[in-house]
Formats: C-alpha cells, structure tokens, sequence
C-alpha cells in the first residue's frame, strides 16, 4: 500500500469520519476493538493527519488477535476482566476530554473457533457488560465516532482464498478502497454527494409515514411493526454538540427503530455473520411479539446463543436497515466476513440495542426507551437477510400498502 | 525469521530469564518498554511459550515509537502523563500478583532528534518518576525481570548501514541469537555453564577485599572507591522469594556498586550511548567526591544533561561493571546502539540508581541507602568506558595493590 493512498484513507477517517475539531483528542482503537499491530503503519498515518488537524492528543490502544485467543483459552478469566474494566477508565477519561472515537474492525473470522464455548462466552459478555454504558452513549451520538476498516492477512484469505497468498490482501485493499469511494479523485467531495443521496432516500420514506413492513423472501415472511415517530436515518450523523460526522465508512444504509413487540413472523439469514471471532451461517429466527422464540444456525448456532441470550433484550430487534442489491458494495459481489462492509451491501436487522431514531429520541433517558418501543441490549448485532429475491411491502399510517423494495430493489427513484 | 528459532529464543527468555513458575503471570512490555507492533511475531510466540509454561495470564502492552515521537512532539503532554500514570496502576496490579516482568528494548537511537528539547525533557521525566517506585523494586529483584531484545528496521538500519535495507534486520537477528546464544543446540545448558563463568569471576574479585578502583585509559584517569561490604554479582539473579532468573540477556558481566562519595577525576566514554530516542557521543565526565561536576558530551550533549540533572542522585555513579574486550559481544566487535548489548561488550558505569549490592542490602529500606554509600535516583543510565586501552588496578582494604585488567583484558584467568 502506497503511503500516499494510506494517507488519503485516513484523512477520510479524520476529516469526514470523525470531523476532528482542532484540540479534541483522537482516539484510535478502544475496548474490543484495539489496533492490531499489522495495522501500524495506518496507524501512523492516521497520528499524523489527526495532529496536523489539531489533535490535542492521539491516543493508540494496541491488541493483538493471537494474544486474545491464547488468553481466552488459558488465561485467567477473572485478570482478563479485570484489565478490561482498566481499560474502561482512561476510555471514560477520553470520552470526559470530548475525544472522537475512531476503529478499524477487521476481527479474524475464526479467531476463537476450536476454544472452549463457556469461556469465549464469559470473556466477551464481560467485554459487551463492561463497555455497555460507554458503547450506549457512543451509539447514541454523544461523541463523534467511527468505524473504518484496513485488510489483515487473516481476513484477505477468507475473502480471496482463490488467489496466490502474496496478492490477497492488496486486493482486499484495492476493495476497501472503492468501497469507501477513497479511491476516487477527491474523496471528501465524493462523500459528501453520497450522503446527499442517502438522505434523500431517508426523506423519502420518512415522508411515507411507515406502520409496518412486511418482509417476504425464500425463508423469510416477517412483520415489522415501526415505532411511533420514527424517522429513518442515513449515514450522516450530528454529535449532541451539533458536529457532523459519519459513524461507518462505508455507508450504503438508510435506517430507523422498529417497534420493540411489533416483530412477528421469520426470517433468514442470507449472509455469513462474523460475530467476536466466530462465524454464523444459515441463521432462521422466529419472533412472537417482538421476542426471537426461536433461534437456529447451520453453522457456528453457540455463536448464535451467545448473542440471543446475552440479555432480555437480546431477545428484541434494534434496528431496520434498507440497501438496495444494486448498492456499488452488494454489486461488487464479495463476500467480506466483516459487518463494516457485509451490512452495506444488503438489508440487514439488528438483534439487541436499537439507536434513539424517534422524534426526540435523543434526549430521552435511556430508562424510558422501552415505554416508546426501543429495544435496550448490551448487544447490537447486524445480521443481513437482503437478496434479488426480497420483497417488502409497507403499510402506512393511513392504511394504504405502498411497495418499497422488489427483487431487493428500490421501488422507486428518488 | 523462523518460527523454531523465535520459539528457542523465547523459551530462554520464559525459562532462564523470568523462570516463570506455573500460576505466575507473564507482563511483556511495560512503562516506557513497550512492545513494538514490529516484534508481533516474537511477542505471538512469547505468550504461546509462557501459556505452555503454565502462566495464569499473560499480558502484552503496545506501544509504537512513531506515535511517541508524534505525541512528545504534539501532544498534550498533561495527558500523555495522565497516561502513564494510569498504566503504572496496572502494572503495580500485575506486580501485586507476582508477575514476571519482560521487555524488549529495541529504541530507535534518533526517535526523538529534531524535537524541542524542553519537551523531550519534561516527557523523559515525567516517565522515570511515575515509574520510579516500581523500578526501585523491580531492580532491586523483588520481582522475576528480564531484558532481551529483537531487531526492528530502523535500529538494524542503523547497526549495518553498510548492508542492503532488506538484509539488515536479518543480519541483526543473526548477531541477536549468537549474542545471547540461542543459535546453541541447547540455548538453557550453554546458559548454565556461561552462568557458571561469570559466577567464578564474580567470586574471584570478591576474595580480594577491593577497596578502590583506579581506570586508566586516553581521556580516563578515574578513582572510585566502592561500597562498603559491596559484593560483586554476575548476571544470575535471584528474586526475593527465591527464585534464580536472568535479568539481561545478554549478559557478560560482573558488578558491584561504588561508594557514591568516592569517586574522583575524569572518565571518557569509548562507545556511543542510545538513551530514550536521543544519541549520546563522546561523553566526558568530571567527579569531585563522587559528584559530577563537569558533564560534556560531542553529540546529544542535551540528552546528557537530562540524564544528570534529572535529580540529586543522578549527580553520582551507582554502578561499577567490568566486562573484557573479548567477550563474545565485544569480539564480534559491532556497535550495536542499544545498551543491552553495548554494555555487554565493555566495562561500563551507571549513572544514578545503584542495585544493593551490599550484604543484607536486599533488606535495607530505600531511605537507608545513601547512608551505607548507595545512591538513589530515578535514572539508571550505564554507559560505556571499556577499551583495549583500558587499565584497571585495585587496592586491597589490606593496602595491596592488584592489576585487574590490562589493556581490557583480565590479568588472570579464573
């Protein structure tokens, strides 16, 4: 990878992902989602753009995939624990100091395949329980905050195992490249005209005042009641103080809060989900009331359980996400084992914490979410159900059924 | 690097440098001694061994050189303390639980050239006081602790200009493994037997009763009288509890610690010295009971002056080492602009903190030292006097006189 290249990729990050303010701290990597190490040299480039836009102070948390796996097989639990709770203080403290929160997620799919079931459970229910109220807040926009991705060798042989060993991760990162429009001429421009177009798609169904979808698809036929003054929302997002970032790089998205017991019917997964360093395939759930009352998997169903029985709201939906099949990720056509890229190219559901997407939403106590339909969870799990075979059908407000997508494609344009 | 080679040399560095026991944990990296994200493989391979060996955890702390140039540079360097603060609270947490202590060293000799040095300063200390309470009690052995190190580009990049850039590290690697003699069939006898040695020349300058050591060499012409009741120590440790281990590896020499009122006259330094990113050449110093009271150097003369004026204590010399001019290290005749093995090819002397190498020294509060000739300070910085011009003679405390080395090398075998 060309320094330069790395370098355009990281101004993204800061400028546009995290919209660094002169003298807010950066920090690069927190909680579960450290640096790996095979990413220093990103990490550098990304030192130096954030302090040349003013950084007050770049912070770097490190970790190291291999470490993980050894520790959570033979390490004792209750110091893993211990240190992430350790960890949690200086986030807290960054987080007090106003600094943005930047991640590069790119987890080995099967990091912890082979490792005790109990163990990988109690490690990362400690993680999701211990990060909880800080990940509440972050998902809640209080901070600016963003995801990016770099290739590891790991990740590029699951993507390209049919190249030569040597040539897959520069083809992981030529993707990456295009799918965060960072290859492109001028990039900060670029993104702006596409967030331009997002909201445009989110204003249009806003403006549509959505009751309920209706999902059918081979496996899937699911009702999705809305909640009450929802909106629908597109990657561009405001921090409480009003400054405009983007949480996920790439976003093909638009997405609001479903109605918490207004789930019922199935549906099917239709891509792998790469979930802590377990892969999950063929996921079917049932819902009855909003609550999953069945939950399987052809491959990885632990994983599975891990996230659906982590909490009571584990049990709910969070969040409705709509990507039309023709999205430039979904028509690029690979499968990417990695959430950051595998959402944005299909619709998708989250089991676990909804984002506060109703009018005043914002605002609102987190104790008071249920009573308006939004689910609570220390989870938030993305799984994608998109596919040329799904259609959805929403019924309005005022009663009238409206196509929106057809063979996972927009109905209209907009 | 071969995987089998890095799994030989962090076996010695698991079992002869810490000796880890089962149920112990493992720290690699701390303090200012992090792991460089270049030594992934190495620090992999650390964890595997010490996993095997029955650790109760393990832990690595990352950390890279571009960032800390970037943040000293930059950065706020409130926070960058803060930082450092909140690290020492886990690593006294590890220490409570009698983990061993390992590190790596392998600094970029130039990491901090062309940065103010006012801020280099307050940076440098900032660490070595925050620290100081755990190194006193890591070096003076209450803990299992070692030094080893590995190549990285830009320290190989300077040991072998000469070579293409992509045979360095290699080259480096090579010199690393017959330094330290893991390229042995059997890495732990040879350490034994090389143990064994240095124990032999430890004891045969005990049974002469130094009372003070006169260096004479171009530019040298030092008297130093050393502690009362000191011994000399090879590089078999041994901790609190008990437990023997090896605290630099690689180690060619024997030590003792010098009255800190009792030195007199000028010592030049025959090797240049890497401390903290900066590089010290040609040093010259002047002592007048004990105190250094003239400090020039030709290059870094700067960082010199950090390093004496970082308090009282680092006005005195708190370490006397001999080493001959053929060791192994110093016959391979390399400069290697890293301490650990600089030192280890040339009879040197510390700046600042000595190790209570008196009997019962072990036992004697930190606040008594001074009284029995020991000096304290936060620094502990060794640089280098040994040459093949160098003559060393003591007086007995019976009044005789004894030639102890002769153009660098011993008088006598043992």
């Amino acid at each position: 990878m060309e320094r330069e290249q790395l370098r355009k990729y990281a101004e993204l990050g800061v400028k546009v992902g995290i919209n660094l303010q002169p003298g807010q701290p950066l920090v690069i990597g927190y909680g579960d989602r450290q640096v790996l190490p095979e990413h220093v040299a990103f990490a550098q480039v990304l030192t130096e753009v954030a302090y040349e836009a003013g950084a007050s102070f770049v912070q770097i948390d490190w970790g190291d995939e291999h470490w993980k796996r050894q520790t959570v097989a033979h390490g004792s639990l209750d110091l893993y624990e211990e240190r992430l709770k350790w960890q949690l203080e200086w986030v807290e403290r960054m987080a007090k100091e106003g600094a943005g929160f930047l991640a590069i997620p790119a987890a080995d799919p099967t990091l912890f395949e082979g490792i005790d079931n109990e163990r990988v459970t109690r490690a990362t229910r400690a993680k999701d329980a211990i990060f909880r109220d800080f990940t509440d807040r972050r998902t809640n926009d209080l901070y600016s905050w963003t995801l990016m991705s770099m290739p590891t060798q790991a990740w590029a042989n699951k993507v390209f195992p049919e190249l030569p060993e040597g040539e897959r991760v520069e083809a992981l990162w030529k993707d990456i490249l295009f799918c965060t429009r960072a290859n492109n001429d001028n990039p900060v421009a670029a993104w702006q005209a596409h967030l331009k177009n997002l909201q445009n798609r989110a204003d249009w169904l806003n403006r549509l005042h959505i009751d309920t979808l209706h999902y059918t698809a081979p496996g899937t036929d699911l009702y999705v009641k809305m909640a009450h003054y929802h909106y629908w929302k597109s990657g561009a997002s405001e921090t409480a103080a009003g400054v405009p970032f983007v949480a996920n790089m790439p976003t093909e998205e638009v997405f609001s809060a479903p109605d918490r017991l207004g789930v019922s019917g199935t549906v099917s997964s239709t891509m792998p989900l790469n979930h802590n360093g377990t892969l999950i395939e063929g996921i079917q759930l049932r819902f009855e009331q909003g609550r999953i009352v069945e939950a399987h998997a052809a491959r990885g169903e632990e994983g599975l359980r891990r996230i659906v029985e982590a909490d009571e709201g584990s049990h709910y939906l969070g969040e409705v996400a709509l990507v039309p099949v023709d999205s430039p990720i979904s028509k690029n056509g690979r499968l990417f084992f990695n959430t950051l890229f595998d959402e944005n190219a299909s619709c998708h559901l989250a089991i676990g914490k909804a984002y506060s997407l109703i009018e005043g939403g914002r605002d609102l106590p987190f104790e008071e979410w249920e009573a308006h339909g939004l689910n609570r969870s220390m989870m938030h799990v993305d799984f994608m159900i998109g596919s040329a075979e799904l259609d959805i059908d929403a019924t309005t407000l005022s009663g009238a059924t409206v196509p929106i997508m057809r063979k996972g494609r927009w109905t209209e344009e907009v």
